[in-house]
């Protein structure tokens, strides 16, 4: 275990590496664009490879595209400590946002190699190739396969946003054959994951480290309301059957339900289109998303069940029809409790405030947490900003993290 | 003062009028689109004066493309009762709306002619050119223009949806020069339009002809909610700014105090956009329209204030910004209330049903009010459809109109 007086010793580049892999990628106004297997994406996973190479950790890719570097033990059979993040972005999305999680394991490997040398257990550092789902319909590729949560198979016939499938995208990337095996890992003993908080808790809190429990649920829904267009000025209120009256009643009442709740439920109505969608006349219909999240799957389910059965009542009683169909499901996962207690010890240690979190948004470790031991934890975002240029988490936060990872490293393979 | 005996004389061929008038810009589907100075709309003009000619009214064009045709007085100084609507339609609507009531109009001179010969007042009919605004941003601008609440420079540059200027389209049309003299009419003793209802009433309450008392007064609202784009979920419901909320409690709240008002108060949100408008993405910006009608300018005045100001405090109380900014506004316009009468004598005469309504859509009649004694009346519209393919009104209803309209004409011309 690395003690406090350690954390005056950490080298210092660690907002220099992440500016170096944010090059790969950069666009005018300062964002950051690397959609699985494009060129930017190729470049920059070629970039860690050969800085993993410089470093000595024997960097392989995996054949989805997985860039792996190995701090080996002596012990050949020894199991794997697998710390490691994403390496694609979203369109124009920010410099820290799953590239934190890479630069850090590998500084980390550095650290400990240079400073306690050969570990008991392997630690492997793995830049994923994709979690964004940003350029194909599908999120955690490279997590996914890893842990076996998809085969080679689920991407078959998938196109991208640019109508490339993602055979063809694989194979300009210079990875490939489509169809070679693919052997799920057996050796993880454990998965460790640092990333930017994406939100605001922590710098609302003032705390340097965010501990996740659990990656919330999610259950995203698309309604459609239908009434009947009409003229705006000829038709009485009485005879309206009006889309987005019903709408704005159910939305209305969406929230009004979301308040009977404790704070981790939280709805977003982000989506709605109306039909025709002219000032004088009335609406025909209207078609909106609710995305709703909670810890809790029975808490989220009950909730949901409650708002369509409000929505339902609503459509009956103004004449309209709705129809409510869930598009997406995520399940909350908890993180490992142990991990997590060691990550809560080794910032008591040092002193570094930490909170104890759920997460709002997805992450690779998600995948992880059915599989091995896995841990996830955060540093603060500035103004909670992230997909976005103006994403920044300062370097002293960043120092913190980078530190609290080392030593969550030491004591899973070194220990 | 034709009688009721006379009810079973009316010639037959309005029906197969309107569906001839029809043929001029038909479509695919049933609709009709006849936009100011399209080809389609010339042809439909030539088509009608060709039929004026057959019928001894020697039509003529004033400069802006308003046709006319006159039965004369034998005294040549004799004012003019002026009856007639648009020939323009929106794109893709129906047959009746404006057609009918230029058809009308020109039957009904024929009919006048042949059974009381020479009129003791001069009966003009106009095919007005336009009113719905659907091809230029300005709407009624035949009537605008021979009642001088426009000049020839209120056009001036005014670019169509297809970006012709309007000085090129009317030269196309076969009109102009564009700055030839435009004599506002001094001779017009009174204006009588007949139209389609566009909305449910008369058909909801079984009555076969409208009397309009007030063309409702409008006005229209572009309302802009800023709020926070942020992650939908990694950001608390406490610390959101979301636009989407602001907007559903606004909308909320104007159909709150719109029960308040007598149902002649009638509102709508036919538009709304949702910025950036993604499921998973709290919104930032949402931009919504309010249409607000009511036969009385000083009650659609206190609506509106209250309305604003309720939007100003929910904007405070949830740390958004709103900005309401009025885009359009119709004041209410009565109807000659002498000719309401004359209208409703005709009807009870005659045994046919009738209501006195207000009009909640604008009309060429909104024109001429101000300017002479004026009269607009309604025939049924199916299901209150208009602006539309399926809009129908059946032939026994346009038969009744065009018998009301013929004795309302026989009164002012020969009485």
């Amino acid at each position: 275990m690395i003690g406090g007086s350690e954390l005056n010793k950490i080298p210092n580049h660690l907002a220099e590496a992440i500016q170096w892999l944010s090059e790969f990628g950069n666009e005018e106004g300062g964002g950051v664009t690397r959609t699985l297997y494009s060129h930017p994406w190729k470049e920059a996973q070629e970039g860690l490879k050969f800085w993993m190479e410089q470093l000595g950790f024997h960097p392989y890719y995996d054949p989805i595209g997985n860039l792996f570097g190995r701090l080996s033990s002596a012990e050949k059979d020894a199991p794997v400590i697998l710390v490691g993040s994403h390496v694609d972005t979203v369109k124009s999305g920010g410099k820290y946002d799953g590239a934190y999680g890479i630069i850090a394991g590998i500084l980390a490997l550095k650290y400990l190699k240079q400073k306690y040398g050969t570990p008991k257990r392997h630690i492997e550092v793995v830049s994923l190739c994709e979690e964004e789902g940003s350029r194909f319909p599908l999120t955690c590729s490279g997590s996914g396969m890893i842990t076996g949560a998809y085969t080679i198979e689920s991407f078959l016939g998938l196109k991208g946003f640019d109508g490339v499938t993602f055979e063809a995208a694989m194979m300009e990337a210079g990875l490939g054959p489509f169809n070679q095996p693919y052997t799920v890992r057996g050796d993880i003993r454990a998965f460790v994951e640092l990333h930017i908080e994406q939100g605001p808790v922590l710098e609302k809190l003032q705390k340097s480290i965010g501990i996740v429990e659990t990656i919330v649920g999610q259950k995203r829904f698309r309604v459609t309301v239908e009434g009947e267009s009409n003229h705006a000025g000829t038709t009485l209120i009485k005879w309206r059957k009006d889309a987005v009256r019903g709408a704005v009643s159910m939305i209305d009442l969406l929230y009004s339900y979301e308040k009977k709740y404790d704070e981790h439920l939280v709805t977003t109505v982000g989506q709605l289109f109306v039909e025709p969608n002219v000032p004088n006349v009335i609406a025909g219909r209207v078609v909106f998303s609710v995305d709703a999240r909670h810890p809790s799957e029975s808490i989220l389910h009950s909730f949901c069940q409650q708002f369509m059965d409000g929505f339902n009542q609503i459509a009956k009683k103004m004449g309209l029809t709705v129809y409510v169909e869930q598009c997406h499901e995520v399940h909350p996962v908890h993180m490992d409790s142990g991990l997590q207690n060691i990550v809560k010890e080794i910032c008591t240690r040092n002193h570094i405030p930490f909170y104890r979190m759920n997460s709002g948004a997805g992450h690779d470790a998600q995948l992880f947490a059915p599989f091995c031991p896995t841990v996830l934890f955060f540093v603060p975002s500035r103004d909670g900003i992230s997909h976005s240029p103006l994403e920044y988490t300062s370097d002293q936060d960043l120092e913190t993290g980078f530190h609290v990872l080392t030593q969550v490293l030491h004591h899973l393979a070194y220990e």
